[in-house]
């Protein structure tokens, strides 16, 4: 009689895939595109947001979710801005999964809503691999972070469907090589769009608003 | 009868506080300061450890365990400066662990080391749970990340013996307030020691230098 193995990362990855395609479907019944950003601590996820709504929210109707650790000052930032928004502390959790967000969606006005932001905790390992139910994949990379990134965290670059290539303000004052970091990039992921952008001045936010539009728009087609 | 309850998290890391503990005892025997130095991805870990091999070199023997999630790009830098160096790529995981170090232990010259730097993964989360036989654990931050990161990552701001607040040369450009950082962490650990540096200019690294010679010398004598 052979051994039985039991290898636990694929039983909570298979489990976790499952309620990511519940997710999906029910968001999908609405037409709501989501997004899932994901990103290094402070490489801007949420003031990509932020600026996102901002220009968006009287074409669009936005909904957020916040992922971290702890606190809710991500969350309270954009409940300012009046925009639905409901704060998951994972309490020590690494990144979110499908049965957290499953919780969320209980509480937004998914009727209500075109657009959905999940912004995923701060870390650029774990939180690609648990689907959430989205629709498209959005990471940020920042110019302070360094242009070797890819090499060292090559599985997010690998399965992201957009790039922001983030901070790109403070070029003047850092040795970041943009063309080094694409080509690692698209080596990694030859269909990636990438959009140099820097939140705090709004360079670059115009082809990113663009691509968002166009992608909400396409979602409610279908 | 009562229903056995077995927790995995706690079985994991008492495990891996036994390792690290017999890590330690090793290492002590060789009256080796071992840091674990933790942070962000691209908030310095590696340019730290650069310069302070510059800086300490003639006087110290220094060696370097490299954590990575994938590639020896940050190992072969330090090869290239003659000092032993071990690359641990953790296949995915995100952070190290007591075991992993044990192994690169093996490989070191230990009876020719006074500084053992531990480079842990990028990760601002999970590398705190995992003592790996250190004697201090110095975190970096850097000012691009943001002033609010100790609010969203408090377990490893009130963990660490010494927070070396990095990129300072870039203050001119970015909103970072650095009296409510010290404020935050400060009433998250009271005991720790800041050192606001630029590891690019080596403004501040005189503080960083002097404080951990005085740390090797105080282990020897021990």
């Amino acid at each position: 009689m052979s051994v039985k193995v039991i290898t636990v990362g694929e039983d909570i990855l298979g489990a976790n895939d499952e309620k990511a395609r519940a997710n999906k479907s029910r968001l999908d019944k609405y037409g709501i595109l989501t997004i899932n950003i994901m990103s290094s601590p402070g490489a801007g996820k949420t003031s990509l947001i932020l600026s996102t709504i901002k220009h968006l929210r009287k074409k669009t109707r936005i909904a957020v979710i916040e992922g971290d650790v702890a606190s809710s000052v991500d969350a309270d930032k954009v409940n300012e801005l009046g925009i639905p928004v409901i704060q998951i502390n994972t309490a020590g959790g690494c990144h979110l999964d499908a049965n957290m967000v499953e919780k969320a969606l209980n509480d937004l006005p998914l009727k209500d809503t075109d657009l959905l932001f999940i912004e995923n905790v701060g870390n650029l390992i774990c939180p690609n691999a648990f689907a959430l139910g989205e629709d498209r994949r959005v990471m940020i990379a920042s110019l302070p972070e360094g242009d070797d990134k890819p090499h060292k965290y090559p599985a997010m670059f690998a399965d992201t469907d957009v790039i922001l290539l983030n901070k790109i303000d403070l070029q003047p004052y850092l040795d970041f090589n943009t063309d080094a970091f694409k080509k690692v990039v698209t080596g990694l992921n030859p269909d990636v769009t990438i959009f140099p952008v820097s939140c705090k001045t709004g360079t670059g936010m115009a082809a990113w608003f663009a691509w968002l539009e166009s992608t909400v728009k396409n979602k409610k087609k279908k």
